[in-house]
């Protein structure tokens, strides 16, 4: 069979390597002759898996000591509504709306507390990253999404918020670039694209926050549970940890998030500019100052070429290439597994397709 | 190495077979070029999947028409709360108290409105099913837990309640028997005994029950949300599907649920056996016309002897044979993938360490 580039948006492309290892231990973790699919969350092998995962997590993203990391279940949409439920508490918190995650973000909060949108790129079509913010000076926290999917735009600096505690939804970038963890008070993100597979959910807290969050809450939406029992409250997602700990071993052995953010940075200019270099057959989307190094949105002349964009990519082995459904166009989605070469031959593909469809 | 033989209580053993076809399948499902771990959960074929799974438990449990069958996270001590806060309204429901996973769910429930325990078997130790209940008249539901994990105790036929819907939380062992759903309003099981891997949550609820749900929730805490989006709100648990699905056919390959539920008697005939003819030597912790067919539990002549018994079990390939730090003891958890050979190995073991530890 060809070879397949997969630049779906989420669930991703993993790393070829990890997914080779989780295969040849798949019946038999570690010589223990049993598969990590059936061993006990409270066995020694568990207990070492969960443990290197966080520590590689830590080291790798170089997360202070004062933050707690919890490995949940339910996605980020499950943390729309848990954050609000533990830090708001009736109060008020500042949302920047940016496209279609953060909307989402905002909607759940508004069931427990009062939300100031501080900011909103509606008036563009969520196409750029705001810069001015009219933040609360009582907010308990003000939330920004790191990376938009579907709009295709991402924050190069994160906004100063004088003190206030940034909680950030960075499901769709995180570990793709090193991060400064001044004024974060939460990061979180769904594993699916940079992180494992799909059914875990990454929550980095800091831990006066913890020790914040709401009393009364149903047991497993409280971040003190989690925080407190060390993500083993109840039965984790084992599997899906496992996959975590393979991940962040094939991260080191990229050289860290120093190179894979080169890497990334390398790939996505290659990918832009061939954009820019179409004389305007490809447009992108996002303003240029604010383009997405992970989900490159673009569009073709019509539809009709859209259409036959995407098919004709499948047929030569490019997956996913079809942009989402609320905004239409096409979408290269190209998270930390994807490498270079891949990004290489999607634009030797683009290059000819524009040749051959004027 | 030498044949292991998994008894822990959970997450559990899997049929030897699904394993083994997942591991083949891991970097190539289907013949598509990709992982299920890396596949979008928008794809035809992750749709295909996830409609298998769901049709294969309909037809293996014999789910009537008007029930959705939905595939959530978080596990049964998410559902602690979800059901509570979704059914419950501020009203009141009858709860049946059975020991530990019981107690959890009725701390929950508290928090959501008011709680009548109908029975309990807190007298004894939970080493009993009641089979009187105090049942209030206004009732929105009764909760029961069918099997009790820790006590090793099971429900074999549920109480009458007059119209009022049970809930069942049938985490440790559904698809073990035949259910009837009259009178059953909701099922839920985590998955990881007898469904497949940890990381997935089986709810099977009633239509009207859907539709009477609570309103105001949190988007992802909705059961109204799953049912509309068949399971699609956001990303699933698209592995640990993917394995229930091939769990669900090694099922088939059984015979169906009749065909489990009597090799599942005999596997429990024999270890009761094996504990009621060693003159005493083992006894039986559960009253004996409760003991559960999932999890046997017994205890040795003294603690010395049950930890020496755990750990020669363990050299001799028999694992997770400790009972539960709650109550101490020891457990085997002989669920639908352990074997009748397995069990009869236990026994032969069993009757060897009496005659040489006397």
């Amino acid at each position: 069979m060809a070879k397949k580039y997969n630049f779906y948006a989420g669930p991703a492309i993993l790393p070829q390597e990890v997914m080779k290892k989780a295969q040849a231990e798949l019946l038999d973790l570690n010589g223990i002759g049993l598969s990590i699919l059936e061993i006990s969350h409270r066995s020694k092998d568990f207990e070492a898996i969960i443990n290197a995962a966080e520590a590689k997590i830590r080291s790798l993203l170089g997360v202070p000591e004062n933050y707690t990391v919890m490995f949940l279940q339910g996605g980020a949409s499950l943390q729309f509504g848990m954050v609000p439920m533990n830090l708001l508490k009736g109060g008020k918190a500042d949302y920047v709306h940016t496209g279609e995650w953060a909307k989402k973000a905002i909607k759940e909060a508004k069931l427990f507390g009062t939300v100031n949108v501080a900011a909103s790129a509606e008036d563009k079509s969520f196409s750029y990253i705001p810069q001015t913010f009219n933040f609360s000076a009582d907010a308990r926290y003000v939330h920004v999404t790191s990376n938009e999917t579907i709009g295709g735009v991402q924050w190069t600096k994160f906004p100063e918020t004088n003190g206030v505690p940034l909680v950030i939804d960075m499901s769709s970038d995180i570990l793709s670039r090193r991060i400064d963890f001044k004024n974060i008070g939460m990061i979180y993100a769904g594993a699916q694209k940079n992180i494992g597979p799909a059914g875990v959910t990454l929550v980095i807290l800091r831990n006066d926050l913890v020790e914040a969050c709401a009393d009364g809450l149903t047991t497993m939406l409280s971040y003190k549970t989690h925080a407190k029992e060390k993500s083993l409250y109840n039965t984790p997602p084992c599997f899906a940890i496992y996959v975590i700990k393979l991940v962040m071993e094939w991260i080191e052995a990229q050289g860290g998030l120093a190179a894979v953010e080169k890497v990334n940075e390398a790939k996505a200019k290659a990918l832009y500019d061939a954009i820019d270099g179409s004389d305007g057959y490809y447009r992108g989307t996002a303003a240029v100052q604010d383009r997405s190094k992970m989900n490159v949105t673009f569009r073709l002349p019509s539809e009709e070429l859209e259409e036959k964009f995407v098919n004709e990519a499948k047929k030569a082995g490019f997956i996913g290439l079809k942009g989402h459904r609320s905004v239409g166009g096409c979408r290269a989605s190209i998270y930390n597994a994807m490498g270079l070469e891949g990004v290489q031959a999607l634009v030797q593909f683009m290059e000819k397709f524009a040749g051959e469809n004027k």
